[in-house]
């Protein structure tokens, strides 16, 4: 059965990692924890809530910034302890104000780079062009 | 500094959630966790290496099954506490068989589906293509 909150393995704390991911581009926007409370919310209203584990509460993002996340879907994983919340953003993810709270490059590898595949080039483009 | 390991903010059990997505698709292939050792290996080898939680022990992903994960690049997030691991994939990333861990769908917003931008049919037709 979808959407069944009992089928999601919460951690000692009570949370769930949920990969925020731009439905368009397959960006990977944020990374961010769910409680029961705010899997409830994201299904309810369609927009993403989180828990804040430093603020210590629930969190509906974009609520100040307007930059409120619409859920396309959302997938959980083979032993049910993560989530992919595949997004439509309402501007950018990041406090910072970058689309993606992932600007930065910790390791790149130049030679598995170029052994990307060429079809990969039109995904860049489209990203490009949704820019 | 690049690849300097100092800059991970790890959890109070050592461990750094990676969100690893396919390079070529975009695709969110599995959610893992990395120590500082397997951070290193990786980087090292350029292959992901984990830190199982449950077995307790450093995983190479692929050892036995052969199902390696060639790194392109890595990625640390605005607050250093996650990870993404952008790589080409020799095989399923799931111990199920499945390309990604990600195959069962917990919830899904009909009305937003319809809404996302044309050119995601793009990318849609290009990893059919690459299959």
């Amino acid at each position: 059965m979808k959407d069944d909150i009992t089928r999601i393995r919460f951690d000692q704390n009570g949370l769930i990692p949920a990969v925020v991911q731009d439905a368009d581009t397959g960006e990977v926007l944020t990374v961010a924890y769910m409680n029961e409370e705010s899997v409830q919310k994201s299904v309810e209203t369609k927009e993403t809530w989180f828990w804040s584990r430093s603020r210590n509460e629930l969190w509906h993002k974009g609520e100040t910034s307007g930059n409120t996340q619409r859920i396309v879907e959302m997938k959980l994983d083979c032993d049910q302890d993560a989530l992919v919340v595949r997004v439509l953003p309402n501007g950018p993810a990041c406090h910072t104000g970058e689309r993606s709270c992932f600007y930065e490059t910790f390791f790149q590898n130049d030679e598995a780079a170029a052994a990307e595949q060429p079809g990969s080039i039109l995904s860049k483009l489209e990203r490009l062009i949704a820019e």
